[in-house]
């Protein structure tokens, strides 16, 4: 239980330490923690070790624990009486290429000034999710220093393989059940709805991605010599990929809507009261038609909707001019992102059985797994779920939607399945933070009223 | 005219000084003239000097001549009675990436036996183009050391642009026209049947290259947030690929057969009898089944239908691991080879237009020219032909075959549209010469018999 006067303290605490608080956030963004690049495996231990050491610093035993991949750091608060919170974001973030489409040091932390006012706050990792991870961390920090522990029990495990498949993870939460026991999961990662308006997200895709190598010849050939006569990976895979879609939009895998639920009439209605503007979501990007299934709203194919996307091709010869070769390999990287009841197993089964159909009989086919999660709900009801809601209301001064999210975010499902807890998703990312692209931003809005906003769910918890 | 003495004493001063010709071979060899990295320009101009030293010491009166590229080298041999031949080959060489994958030094000539007792000759250039230009060169030296002239009136015309596309080639027999002018030309650029049966090439096909680049949405996305809605480069440029071929094997493109000729049948008979084995020419690489038209032979759809090679393509993620983007651009290298009367410009356009029509209105796409030449056929008949066919058939004890070639040499088409000359093509590699690519070979045996195939080939010219 908080007084007022110690909530109040709290915030104030954050507000007059900013200028503090955005300083670790740059060292933080320094330290170049891309998990799956194995050349950085060492940055990403370095990571860790800064986050256990800022979080000792502040009240919590914290520790970085090994994994078979990079570290997941566990970190306790103070023991008190009340519900007890998981905390989640993760500390890795994604490869910076093309690097020379970046207008600054992707890790160093840019302050950019907006037509509109707003500072962007520009780096590799400044949204996703070293910004958001750090909204809770500061938030911890005012907390402790206003009140000298924190108003629940609060846990953190904050992983750093997410931007490649959090591969550890799952094992990790098994292996640690006991320690990891809470009341209520939080997860930093997701978006608000728009600049002014908080959000809960409460319905995540799922994924499913799956790397495909398509080998004819078995060395590549001059197309003098052989062209015609000699199958052409590229063309091969090219074949593929164009049959993963139907003219209509839909996914042409066999069986890939039977598991796929419509959204109930009301889900749908309060999405419509969101008010979100699909053309202008498209002409955001240089876009004008929805490339997704005929029909259905923009908010519908990306929150409700599965898709097969092409992530990345390759095959010959890439280079300056021109080489006329044939090649003897080429390859996709290819996701599905999957709603309601679809199984990412079953979904990587028919996905691969449609592309064996399709390899000619001299050829053959190679696959790669990588990641696999199924997608997830949120009850719309509870207590901590209205407890945060008013508080993210009392901070922005607006009702928090409860929005759905396009992405995938595996540790949802997982902690559902391996801790049994529901997560509250509460991010403040914005859907123009760049993440995953070129010059990434969080608006220092999000940042100051991110830790705000935590100070308050926290308080609330507490009540 | 040469007496048969004079014949024989030029084949013996051949064969009794071939240690100094492989010598010479060696040193060219070491001479790193690869035309299309500007990094090696001095090298191309080292080489040029090289040869030009050479033909200088053997009664040529040769220079490199400047062009806006790399030199073209023309000596013009004694002033002797007779039919004017011009020869054609080129000493600029590939690149030699990857590098790793030589088991030698691609510029240290290295003589390695085989089980066979065949000797290779390995090093880049080895046999595409530098060991065929010597086989003239040395012919011309031992035919002049033994008869202190040469038979018939003789012009290299050297290049040094070949590999990278003989930009300035073209420009060059233009405004030297007049000193070009013969009444045959050479070119030394071929292969022969196989290595017991030597062979003239009579049909080439021409080459239309082009990279199409789409454009989607203004910058990469993340399938998280766009995935269904957002048009996915890769998806369209692979549905474009995708439909250039038809299921049958033949290239969709509107018109693209309409100046195709059917082989007449003498001409099939006659490459019947060759004995080329379609399917041993596709196991050899690893395939079993025709890739190209439905119901023509393996050695029809390489040597006389046109075709369509997807040569290179790139889109989004493709390092190591994972990335969830949808990207913003792909691009991919493809190139036609062309037959009888096909128009590159036409097919050029009309592919073009075939891309055009099938990008979303809202994408856009952008195309970047490479090469272009016709198909080039040479007569069957004519005097040189046949005094070529007698003298390769005097050498290596079998008919010389008419053969085809699915390869593209502009300078033949070159030849005849500003010179007026038809051109012979004679040379002495083998299509397991992995000319292009690592650990390059030229026979011991193509380049001994090369030498003398073309001291009886100019005797013939004079008889």
């Amino acid at each position: 239980m908080l007084t007022p006067n110690q909530l109040a303290a709290a915030l104030a605490h954050a507000d007059s330490h900013m200028g503090e608080s955005l300083d670790r956030l740059r060292q933080l963004i320094a330290i170049k923690s891309i998990s799956t690049d194995p050349a950085y495996a060492a940055e990403c231990e370095r990571a860790a070790d800064w986050i256990v050491g800022e979080l000792n610093g502040l009240g919590f035993n914290a520790s970085a624990r090994s994994t078979a991949g990079h570290p997941v750091i566990v970190a306790h608060g103070p023991k008190v009486l009340g519900p007890r919170a998981i905390f989640y974001a993760h500390y890795d973030v994604q490869p910076v290429d093309p690097v020379e489409l970046w207008n600054s040091d992707p890790f160093e932390l840019t302050e950019i000034r907006q037509p509109n006012g707003e500072i962007h706050l520009i780096a590799r990792g400044s949204s996703d999710d070293k910004g958001q991870l750090l909204t809770f961390v500061e938030a911890c920090r005012a907390l402790h220093a206003a009140t000298g522990t924190l108003p629940i029990p609060v846990t953190l495990c904050l992983e750093g393989e997410e931007e490649s498949g959090s591969t550890n993870l799952a094992a990790f939460l098994e292996a640690n059940k006991q320690e990891l026991a809470g009341d209520v999961a939080l997860i930093c990662d997701t978006d608000l709805l728009d600049a002014q308006t908080p959000a809960v997200t409460t319905m995540l895709r799922g994924l499913v991605a799956d790397e495909v190598v398509i080998t004819c010849a078995d060395k590549d050939l001059h197309s003098g010599m052989y062209g015609n006569a000699a199958r052409n990976s590229n063309q091969v895979l090219a074949e593929i990929i164009a049959s993963l879609r139907n003219p209509d939009g839909s996914v042409a895998v066999s069986g890939f809507y039977d598991d796929v639920d419509e959204i109930d009439a009301a889900t749908l209605a309060s999405w419509k009261s969101l008010g979100f503007d699909g053309a202008a979501y498209l002409k955001d990007v240089g876009l004008t038609i929805p490339a997704g299934e005929a029909g259905r709203s923009v908010l519908e194919q990306v929150w409700a909707r599965p898709t097969c996307e092409i992530n990345g091709m390759i095959g010959g010869y890439t280079g300056d001019g021109f080489k006329t070769v044939i090649p003897a390999k080429a390859s996709a990287k290819i996701s599905f992102r999957l709603v309601s009841r679809m199984d990412p197993a079953k979904i990587r089964e028919s996905f691969r059985a449609h592309v064996r159909a399709r390899v000619p009989a001299d050829c053959s086919v190679e696959f790669i797994p990588h990641g696999a999660s199924p997608a997830v709900s949120v009850p719309t009801t509870g207590k901590f779920l209205q407890q945060a809601r008013t508080a993210l209301a009392d901070e922005w001064g607006r009702q928090a939607a409860l929005r759905a999210s396009g992405g995938s975010i595996p540790v949802a499902g997982d902690f559902k399945r391996i801790l049994g807890l529901d997560a509250l998703l509460i991010g403040f990312a914005l859907e123009d933070d760049r993440i995953h692209s070129p010059n990434e931003k969080y608006n220092l809005k999000s940042f100051e009223k991110g830790i705000r906003s935590w100070i308050r769910i926290l308080a609330a918890f507490a009540a």
